[in-house]
């Protein structure tokens, strides 16, 4: 289309969107502000941006000039927020390795990645050293140690032949032949700054990536977010905030808010990995007014013994990973917590969506705004979400179609790294398929019900296995319910059940039946919803992790 | 430098920023939230955006289908505000006419930013009629009126024939019209999306433009600024927010207010003009929260009797335009206004530093923070600024090396349109060039001391000679003085004083000179901000408007 494009005086600068910016501002308020690794290291800003000009240097004099890719395998520290900027800021990538892979797993994403250079934490040489001969690219190694006075000649003994070639020195001590001048250049916004892998169920883990241009644009619509430009119960993570993350750093930048907590100042607490004990002491410490983690980690906070006589009424916790059960929540705003859910994956940097409830609201809220606030919630300023059919179609609005969710934002990943055809897929029809299947009403709330590969599509509509399973729960004699889509020439897949009943209880095919039926009148569920057929069993086919197995159950109906 | 640059699936989506995310982002959280117009309008954002979609069917049926530039002559309004929106968003430019400046001046903006369309309101015809030949290339007008039935009978009698044959109809008659089915096109986010113009002291008006991509990142600043991402005194304009703005939305954007308002689902009130008489009226009416203006409207507010009653304690007030003096930052905080200055130009679009003052600070301050809220402030998210010398070199961030402001950010203008020469003076050292001297303290503090053609370049530094001038003031005898520079052989030019004695009151130059020396010692001036002559008059001569008459005093001395 036609548009007035204006050509920029000579000499006039084009500002690149470069995570310096990000490091640049948090000189410019409250830089005395703390960022603490357990009892291991405490720095200001003032430090920080010292210290990540030294590691430019060292990087340099490395040979790590732009462009290369460099790993990390460290607990979540300083040093791990060091590499969050002094990597990319000299044009380098940072691949946040998942130690937490198979060792197989590990050698696939690091060799995979290109990275050339690997910052090791001592702990993780028991992962490093046996994958080492699998590394070929990765020439030099820095040693990380939590260790007051740790030098290498501490775990000489340690290190084999191959790794001790390899090993250049420990960090601290080369971060201190360095001086801290440093001008960090300019350079195309759109260049990597980070990589790191995913995994599916099936093949190998797929490496996503995100330029500075993304990172940076993510953490102004964090600070839009978090910041207070929604009168949500969720505002206030500003300059006064004490941020916790227990969010592993290797795990989608730690969902933004290292980013986003150096931006404004706020006070960052790093236990370097999760355990009650560490949390329990710091929060006791400093008093996180803010922090982040999956599910189970909420779980163990609040069932813990060393928790109880935390004040955690002050603490608001962003949610992600995984669904957010109603029960859980209800304990957690029970001790206090502000909490609500959010919504996002690898491919998106993570943030797609925030539960949302407006502070006014939540005071009259009769269950403390807990629906609103386990829902997945609406779109992240500048986000656009859709559902689409099976066709690819947009669905509508309307809190009841059930879609695949689909998505557009300024920080999605461009594809998986050297994989064309699972990039394309990805992005099939200019939107990002996240894989999930859910709902968007009229008020922009999003739901997410399935996986989309358990969503069972029915002469062109889809159908929600999981909320079906529920429905079919609620009979009394049903103890367990599976749905599976077959395939069917005619509507191409049609649900089907598996029951496991209560002892003592029995009911027929047809029973079921009827009872789904008063749900179609009811508008729960639509009559092409009903399973085709009804199979009882005692008890469900589970994976070794306890999950039902649908695939299983495919192969028995 | 070398950069690691991934080439984008097949298929992906290459976010632009547009100003349309920022319209669909106002449906996301509180879309019932109202726009008010006085008493002449008032919608929620949905009807916002249904109106900017009927508005987008409009111009497209007028031929403005991308690339016109269409100007608008109305008070700050609704309709403003949907241009706002609207014009941008079907690849327009929207051409923000100051109808403030003379008769020649508008005809000469109109023409040269090549204004196809125009919007005029119809108190507006006395300036569009007289100039209406002058402007071939506008080719259809649309008249906007307040009055409730209005029709294009009502104003026909005063309609020359030249203008009655470009007006082709009335707003709100030609938007009903149209449907409210549109969809946004995407396209490249540097297309530009407004233009308006700057005038100096000498030459014609220059004009200044933005793109798409410059308006969504200083909106995105303004969220973390204004939002709460600072724990500023200053945060909390939010979702609940009440805005009324007293920036013309001819000027700069409103501040860029409006697309921030919009983009948060604030509540909006427009006064149409400001005068005291509708503030006092609507802010009884709706309370505002949040408002923003120069330092005469703050007086007038502050002097009327109208205002008396009115419980301005909850107001919070972002003062710009030019400095705030200490005694109104006082009178309006002792009326219980919340306000703070901020520092920017048209150039800037406009935002470059807000002063910030910490909540917690702010309690024990003993002056209420006055000084601190009067000051420029630290630079926004993302500005970078620097004074430089006369050699265009940075100097110190130390509190007292007086330079020019020069600023790097992501939403400068990108030169003057048609004037390639003086875009390439702005933008000289690839800084922009602010054309004002001051300050930048240890702690990013920017103070603005003077314009830069008043300070003095001697040897290489420079002296301000408004500093100057205030402690010259300060000896018992002087009533005014006045500092320029004068051409001198050795330095390049030296500071010269022109001093009017109080009346019974006598001083010689070696009494002044013994004076300065003491200033000299403890370090307030420099010993060459000594002036080399000091002349007595009975008065300093003066301008037309009152001001000091340089250019006259630089002949005389």
């Amino acid at each position: 289309m036609n548009v007035k494009l204006i050509e920029a005086a000579e000499g006039s600068y084009q500002y690149p969107l470069l995570i310096k910016r990000i490091l640049a501002d948090s000189l410019k308020h409250e830089p005395q502000r703390e960022i603490v690794y357990r009892d291991v290291f405490t720095m200001d800003y003032l430090g920080l941006n010292k210290r990540v000009r030294q590691f430019a240097n060292l990087l340099g004099r490395l040979g790590m000039d732009g462009g290369k890719t460099i790993g990390i395998m460290d607990y979540d520290s300083h040093r791990y927020l060091e590499s969050y900027f002094a990597v990319p800021m000299t044009g380098n990538v940072l691949h946040t390795v998942n130690w937490r892979l198979s060792q197989e797993q590990v050698a696939y994403t690091i060799d995979h990645a290109d990275d050339e250079l690997l910052i090791l934490h001592e702990d993780f040489l028991t992962i490093a050293q046996p994958i080492c001969d699998q590394l070929p690219l990765v020439t030099k190694v820095i040693i990380t140690s939590d260790r007051p006075s740790f030098t290498l000649s501490d775990i000489d003994h340690l290190l084999t032949a191959a790794m001790r070639m390899k090993v250049i020195g420990e960090y601290e001590a080369l971060l201190r032949q360095e001086t801290d001048q440093y001008t960090f250049p300019d350079f195309d916004e759109n260049a990597v700054a980070t990589i790191f892998y995913t995994t599916g169920t099936t093949g190998n883990p797929k490496g996503v990536y995100f330029t500075h241009r993304q990172l940076v644009l993510h953490t102004m619509a964090c600070a839009a977010l978090y910041g207070g430009a929604l009168d949500s119960t969720f505002s206030g993570f500003n300059s006064s905030a004490v941020f916790m993350g227990l969010t592993p750093l290797f795990h989608v930048h730690g969902w933004g808010f290292p980013y986003y907590a150096t931006m404004v100042n706020a006070k960052q607490v790093y236990l370097g990995k999760f355990t009650v004990e560490y949390f329990a002491e710091y929060f006791a410490k400093h008093g996180a007014t803010f922090t982040s983690g999956v599910p189970s980690i909420l779980q163990m906070i609040l069932t813990s013994p060393l928790t109880a006589g935390l004040d955690l009424s002050k603490t608001k916790m962003l949610i992600g990973g995984s669904a957010l059960s109603a029960k859980l929540g209800a304990e957690a705003l029970a001790r206090g917590i502000d909490l609500v859910a959010g919504y996002g994956m690898s491919e998106s940097a993570p943030m797609l969506t925030v539960a949302y409830l407006n502070k006014q609201k939540a005071q009259t809220a009769t269950d403390s705004g807990l629906q609103a606030r386990i829902t997945a919630g609406t779109p992240v300023y500048m986000v656009e979400l859709e559902v689409t059919g099976p066709d690819g179609g947009p669905l509508a609005h309307d809190g009841h179609t059930v879609g695949e969710i689909v998505a557009r934002a300024p920080w999605l990943t461009g594809g998986y790294y050297k994989e064309p055809g699972a990039g394309r897929k990805l992005w099939a029809q200019g939107w990002l398929h996240t894989g999930d299947a859910g709902t968007i009403d009229g008020h922009s709330v999003v739901r997410v019900t399935d996986r989309i590969k358990d969503v069972i599509k029915t002469g062109g509509e889809w159908v929600s296995s999981i909320h079906l399973e529920g429905i079919i729960s609620r009979h009394p004699a049903v103890a367990e319910a599976a749905i599976v889509g077959l395939p069917d020439t005619k509507w191409g897949e049609r649900p089907h059940a598996m029951i496991a009943l209560r002892e003592g209880y029995d009911a027929s095919e047809e029973e079921i039946r009827a009872f789904l039926s008063k749900y179609v009148e009811s508008k729960e569920i639509t009559k092409w919803s009903v399973p085709d057929r009804v199979v009882f069993v005692t008890s469900l086919p589970k994976t070794s992790v306890g999950k039902i197995d649908k695939k299983l159950i495919r192969t028995m109906i």
